[in-house]
């Protein structure tokens, strides 16, 4: 005997998940038929059936959405001539939490990763060009994460819009505030260091 | 900015699950909304809907199934006459795939748990009584984990039957096959000396 079809089905939705084996696949799909109530469950399925007609990129910034433009760039009290450029919507998500910026983003939805086969052309790049021919940007501010990936298409950007007399800046990289310095890994004292400050 | 609300409902469905957090929940979010194919996700939402309705419980032995009867009391080519009580489905699962077990089942869904507030009444006993008497029932088989809940059950169990005159048995426990005697836990260590058999 083997699962009946709609438990299989869901099963393997589960293991498709990154990081998700079928014992754990089994154990959510258990739990969902013995243990959540209808409405959850209903609202776990519509969501997932409305995700991708529900949420699309911003015309703008390609943030992702649930309107037509997202509500940062329809946002007027923010400053049209300051822009982030990030990676996606989750950065976007943690920035604002900390609200101190005040500008606009520019999402790439992705990163350079040459290794992957992902180039210049697979990221949205092309858009911000336009968006910074197009008005007066003050400063550009490149918050890609510091891996390799992260690295490249800034470094990328920079020379992109080397000639366009924009302030290019980058985020600072260094010990976590509250970390500790024994327990920095070696890049990060690295990147503290060469990031230090007058004091 | 929060999550657009198709995002965000995804993400708490996902963190209802055991031992998903929001981190784990947003990772899962994100990889459907980026890298999962349309057809996948239809499955997955679909999968969902249909769970509830298309799983009924076996009326015979309380196997979860998407038929009138499960696929395992309707074999008529099994032996009625002998019937393994065991936790659930995936105990069933398990067991079909060592094609070593050509009787019926008995599934209880749940084990007493009185810490848990689950008693005999809980889990499906009353059933099973009813099936000993209009059968001839030649052996039981008592399968429920080596747990302390599956222990009191199958103790339960027993007790209740004990006037009926069926061989009832309990499945062994004992070292793992292929497992090593200095890695086993004193428990396992226990229940394989106290299981020895003549050899």
């Amino acid at each position: 005997m083997d699962y009946p079809k709609a438990i299989s089905d869901l099963i393997e939705s589960f293991a498709l998940l990154p990081g998700i084996g079928m014992k754990s696949a089994e154990r959510f799909a258990f739990f969902i038929l013995t243990k959540m109530n209808d409405e959850d469950i209903n609202r776990f399925g519509d969501s997932l059936l409305k995700l991708k007609e529900a949420i699309s990129r911003c015309p703008i910034c390609a943030n992702l959405s649930d309107q037509e433009n997202c509500a940062i760039c329809d946002d007027t009290t923010r400053d049209p001539n300051l822009i982030m450029v990030v990676e996606d919507l989750k950065d976007v998500i943690a920035l604002e939490k900390t609200k101190t910026f005040k500008g606009k983003y520019h999402v790439l939805n992705g990163l350079i990763n040459l290794s992957k086969g992902i180039g210049p052309q697979d990221i949205n790049v092309e858009k911000l060009l336009s968006r910074l021919d197009n008005a007066k940007i003050e400063e550009l501010i490149l918050a890609t994460n510091a891996t390799i990936e992260g690295e490249m298409t800034a470094k990328y950007i920079k020379n992109l819009v080397s000639d366009k007399n924009i302030n290019v800046s980058r985020i600072a990289y260094g010990i976590p505030v509250g970390g500790d310095l024994q327990y920095a890994d070696l890049l990060t004292i690295a990147a503290s260091l060469e990031g230090r400050k007058k004091y």
